[in-house]
């Protein structure tokens, strides 16, 4: 912090700064009582809806760039801070500050042999640094998260968003003292220099964990420079697998939602794999919905006799098909003899992520559950489920494709750890 | 596995081939039943017996080959596989098989407003890599742990225990067959050559995790040079606060357990501090008790006036004193203002491992509990105390001193990870 208006601020020294103040500010988020926390979330709602109209100017200049920079339409939409959007935000931290605190909870306290009582407390993990794109909302989530975890956080937002974020987190920070807490909790990365990004991922001394919520290229290269844990989210190859038995009517709604519902979310299903007996059945009713739909089918050829549709939307499968994202109205297809061949695929080719089974048949769905080795594993569901808000998580800061720590859609939860706590009345070890 | 008997068997290649054992092992470990388990565990513990004599054969080989080697008889020492370690080992492979089984247990089980049930299923993390040192009983601690948790474990033990660990994985993977598991479940790397290391903790494809158990050294190699996440163990610095107030008599006999009951542990106490309030009650008693067993004492100024001790014992403490692991007859002391100050310096100076308060005020205990931030907070116990057995892990792989994933005494829970279930009956996203 030996800044002076002489030394000119470099992108490591802000960070470094950066660094210092969110560790200090970590120890007091990690001790705020609920009433702050809550106090601060219900704080930050108000100034949402308060300054409505004061953050579309700021998001304005945000917008008036990037149609300059010649930016895409759609990327330009996701820059937008509509009043829908904010009013979102403000219910989303509201919803927080009403879920129960669970900093502090000791779960599991038992005595043992020596007398000693041993249970753990879900403590935060410090300081999170989160890296993301575009959407200026993602702020108000990982600040809200932040808070309500007791963790404290940096925020390195896209440099296209960079006028809205300095305003959003500028409430933020407004809403944090207001509750008596610090305002470093949550601090964003004033530069837009991509410098910082590399600082930030490589101060283990001051930052615990980095959250990256972009492309797959953005998440490699991030996994692949820092010096910390990343919780990643890498690719979302999900299927549906329609088993036999299984309610042919309740497959054709589950995988129409599954694949058609939006299609560029990471939980859309990829890959269909249907069982040999109830193909005759189900494909052909199911392939009159896509291509009424206009879903590109990659089919398998035992596949193909069992689907209609115009030319153009049907074309044999290849083997790069199966670990294909593609995020687009297209669907792979495969006839599986049975549980065993699905649960085989899914392992081999999938990315972990989610996959469903439709199935009458309880035996196949416990072996479902149970053998599919993704984060979230699903029966008688559309794989769009997976999500934080509808997992009941109150908010979602990313969702983990990794094993080690939090898996799947990462909360409150997940920006936690477990310290032991022991109590004693003068046990010594023997 | 293309290796023929022309092709020489570089550790490269045969990390490559446990690799794709363990990997293929693991999805059937995963799945292995209670009673499977249970029947591996107990089978094992009787092979120990069994095997006793034919394992001091074994033993006696490594035994030799240290001892003319010119290892440091401490270190021959820790090599010996005695039939009282053996017993020791046996009977911690019975009371894991005793233990509940917490694979697939589905915790939080809730309807949600859309009307799926979410919940959170435990699962085995897959295959972990664990390097470790000289103990050859560490190969019997590690496989069981593998075996209760449902993973499937690459073990490398240190290159003067080889014959002992070859005989004891033999046992362990003859109780995997007999069991019906598959055997490359648990696998010994069998060549002492380096390189095999630097292999294992970047095999990201075949291996989750790597936990290392060793001086700091290796743990630091290993963390800086592993593709995948490793469970780390680094110093212990650990605290005992003697707060005001507090039972004095209670004060002396926990702060001695917590310093001399073994000097060498991890969780041996490192620094006492001590309310100034108490300082005269307890110092003097302390230190003719630290003075009787010989034990260095280093000193702030103002403690020197109240401990009396040969000159030899007593010398004044440096900065570097307050980060040192000392795991030896010497110990650092301070005078502090109180709480605050107490909790401000271990924070500051501790490494997270291991702290106490000895208190009889209740606000002070439950502020030490929630600000200390370490993997294991103590209120009138020993720091020794922190270890997996006595926390009633069933037994322990290792401590870990990072927050993210498992934190402390880590034993079968540490070795899995939380997969979301979703139990639906046809419902779609809207």
């Amino acid at each position: 912090m030996n800044t002076t208006t002489d030394t000119p601020d470099t992108p490591a020294r802000i960070m470094q700064r950066l660094g210092q103040q969110a560790k200090a500010a970590a120890s007091r988020m990690a001790i705020a009582s609920v009433s702050q926390k809550a106090s601060a979330l219900r704080t930050l709602a108000q100034l949402l809806r308060e300054h409505t109209d004061a953050l579309q100017t700021d998001n304005q200049q945000d917008l008036e760039r990037a149609v300059a920079n010649g930016l895409a339409e759609p990327m330009v939409d996701r820059l937008r801070l509509k009043p829908a959007v904010l009013e979102t935000a403000a219910q989303g931290c509201e919803q927080l500050a009403a879920m129960p605190d669970i900093i502090g909870e000791i779960s599991g306290l038992r005595q043992l042999p020596s007398g000693i009582r041993v249970g753990q407390m879900r403590v935060p993990i410090g300081v999170f640094g989160m890296i993301y794109e575009s959407r200026p909302n993602v702020t108000i989530e990982a600040a809200s998260l932040a808070i309500k975890s007791g963790n404290a956080c940096i925020l390195r937002g896209g440099s296209e968003a960079i006028e809205s974020n300095k305003a959003l987190a500028a409430l933020v920070q407004q809403a944090l003292r207001s509750a008596g807490l610090p305002e470093h909790g949550v601090q964003l990365v004033p530069t837009t220099d991509r410098e910082a990004v590399g600082h930030l991922i490589a101060m283990p001394e001051y930052v615990d964990v980095i959250i990256p919520r972009g492309g797959r290229g953005l998440i490699e290269r991030i996994s692949r420079d820092a010096k910390v844990p990343v919780i990643k989210h890498l690719d979302g190859i999900c299927h549906t697998y329609v088993d036999d038995p299984c309610d042919v009517d309740m497959a054709v709604t589950v995988t129409d939602n599954a694949k058609t519902q939006k299609y560029s979310p990471c939980n859309a299903t990829e890959t269909l794999l249907v069982a040999r007996g109830v193909a005759a059945a189900f494909l052909p009713r199911m392939a009159a919905v896509f291509a009424a739909k206009g879903v590109e089918m990659r089919v398998s050829p035992d596949v193909e006799p069992l689907v209609q549709a115009p030319e153009a939307q049907i074309r044999p499968v290849e083997e790069a098909d199966w670990s294909t994202e593609y995020l687009a109205p297209i669907i792979s297809i495969k006839i599986v003899g049975g549980l065993d061949e699905a649960i085989e695929h899914i392992n081999r080719y999938g990315s972990h992520h989610t996959d469903a089974i439709v199935t009458n048949d309880h035996r196949h769905a416990q072996r479902f559950l149970r053998e599919v080795d993704s984060a979230s594993v699903m029966v008688n569901a559309s794989t769009r489920f997976a999500d934080g808000f509808e997992y009941g998580l109150g908010a979602e800061i990313g969702i983990s494709t990794d094993k080690f720590h939090a898996r799947g859609p990462v909360g409150v939860e997940g920006l936690t750890s477990l310290k032991f706590v022991v109590l004693g009345e003068g046990q010594v070890r023997g």
